[in-house]
């Protein structure tokens, strides 16, 4: 049987500071009670926490929700947020929800057995308010709905992207451009929309009109999702229709990397007959021939400010400020897909 | 204040039972103390848990830990494992290690604030022993050391992979079958050792010898880790030198792409010129033209086997018995890469 008197000799501290450690009192530092349930949990001590003290103690660790870990997107920002929040001392466990609301609550909620200090999610479904009554701990949101923030939040680049992606297509030739993975809306309606879709597709239709070319309905390839079947079934079946593209923006990249497979799958050449825009910047766009020209985001900037904007927040949980909305830093990288990738494009390190 | 009464009236339990359940007291359920300590949770109950409660109680989570979620491999067996510990009802919490032996150490040993009632581990550095005296809770492996099995282990089929591997390159008319990804070792000592790699390149010489093609260890290029770029650079060296391949096995789908890619760069065509065969049947293989033929893992499997494993651990707990290791399911995929994808392949719905 495991006692205070070996939770005090393990850790080097007196039976009374364990004491009042484990019963949450406020005298001990949140350092201390941390090493004192560490200490506690690693013997097997069988007697109380209180949970006080697993609120004060600070368990260090960070709740990390992602979409789905099997979309490079997810798993790439699982990783650099598990990286940045490491730096920071603290540990991060990242769960998938796949965007179900009952997971989405849960991990608001917290679940029994696992005392993070706080959240960071990919919301999907769920809507902010019912995320505010669920919600226990400090949060931030990963691209949310920056109107009306009710969170702190860090978001990807959509319209200066989508942008910067139909620009590099109008620099390079392209004037019959098409978009794969979205539907047209006219660009008043885009711009004042603030879902991850419309404000790309908003980025792309300003940078058409700056170019003085056309925005054309029929040019929009929707895909029902961003899944690679779906993109290459969408692709396929327009050129079935008859392709008439030179250039196309796909919302992402692993929709550019379907429509890529699907294009020379048929014997249409990128980039010699089409040339062909990404946006995410994930890994896997870089192993190919041709690499991927994308809107990269930078994951390690969003995921420093995404833990930077949370540790803010446990460490200053009680004080009051308005939810702040931060942009992800994001680079056009050129590549193979759209004919400007040297040979010296830097590769990535990733698998 | 939240009091015992708050919690006995979300729950529709007794105030006695409440209290009981806090206590740890052994007459209440795993899963009323699982209610118990949900709701104290949800309603922010400062009072005290014990131990035993967090204990018996059973927090219904599973700690899981892989290398590293940039890596595709890492994060589809993390999406499996969230997937089928779910439907066994049971949260997965993920965790990548980089293989660092503090991380790996502190997945073993737990977290203070993380009370999962079993891990799931894919160890990198740690030897068993070292595991074994870190670890507080029922594990399992995956891809561990299966020659002195310590814990219950799921493994990837790498001599049989291997084999059907190389078999598949000779049957399709390949005779000077390179592998990369791999050091040389003759098949006596790839046999004997355990490792990932030695067993696919055991398989790969079994199924040379079978052919009556002679093993040559030239032919082996060897690429110091498994990542794109390593593997891309080592190709390109090899081109330069001379390229005198038909057909090529890849230790993995990354270093298969990767190979595609540079071959492609290089004017190479792949099938016509040379035939590719990855490892692993990662989602990513299958977007690209050429689809990539490929020993692929059936996740689905693995994944059920490795909560299979654990939970009969967790609801066991005390009973022995001897270490389980259990391979998991494997298909030979064949994909345009190798000439033999019908139009009629059916593409996986991963990003």
């Amino acid at each position: 049987m495991v006692t205070l008197r070996d939770i005090a000799l393990a850790t080097g501290l007196s039976v009374a500071t364990v004491s009042y450690a484990l019963r949450g009192d406020s005298r001990v530092t949140a350092e201390t009670t941390r090493r004192v349930l560490c200490a506690s949990r690693r013997l097997g001590y069988e007697g109380n926490f209180s949970a006080r003290a697993l609120s004060v103690g600070r368990s260090h660790i960070i709740s990390v929700a992602v979409h789905d870990l099997m979309l490079p997107f997810s798993a790439e920002l699982a990783a650099r947020v598990s990286q940045a929040a490491l730096e920071r001392g603290y540990v991060a466990v990242v769960r998938q929800t796949k965007t179900e609301p009952s997971l989405e609550r849960s991990v608001v909620a917290g679940e029994p057995g696992l005392f993070a200090d706080g959240t960071i999610l990919c919301p999907g479904t769920l809507q902010a308010h019912a995320i505010r009554r669920a919600s226990t701990r400090p949060l931030v949101l990963f691209d949310g709905n920056p109107r009306f923030p009710v969170y702190d939040m860090v978001v990807t680049p959509g319209l200066a992207g989508g942008f910067d992606a139909v620009s590099h297509l109008v620099d390079v030739g392209c004037r019959r451009i098409g978009v794969i993975g979205a539907a047209y809306r006219p660009l008043v309606k885009a711009a004042h929309a603030f879902d991850m879709t419309s404000q790309r597709v908003a980025g792309c239709l300003k940078a058409l009109r700056r170019a003085g070319v056309e925005a054309d309905g029929s040019r929009f390839v929707g895909t029902g999702n961003w899944y690679a079947d779906a993109a290459a079934a969408a692709v396929r079946e327009r050129i079935e229709a008859g392709w008439d593209f030179d250039g196309v923006f796909c919302m992402t990249d692993t929709v550019a990397l379907a429509t890529i497979g699907e294009l020379q799958r048929h014997g249409i050449r990128v980039p010699q007959d089409v040339k062909v825009v990404g946006f995410d910047g994930i890994g896997i766009g870089l192993e190919q021939y041709p690499t991927l020209t994308s809107v990269r985001i930078d994951f390690d900037d969003a995921a420093s400010k995404l833990v930077d904007l949370l540790v803010e927040r446990i460490e200053h949980d009680n004080e009051e400020h308005s939810p702040v909305v931060l942009t992800a830093r994001h680079t056009l990288v050129p590549g193979e897909s759209t004919g400007s990738g040297a040979a010296g494009v830097r590769r990535r390190s990733a698998g």
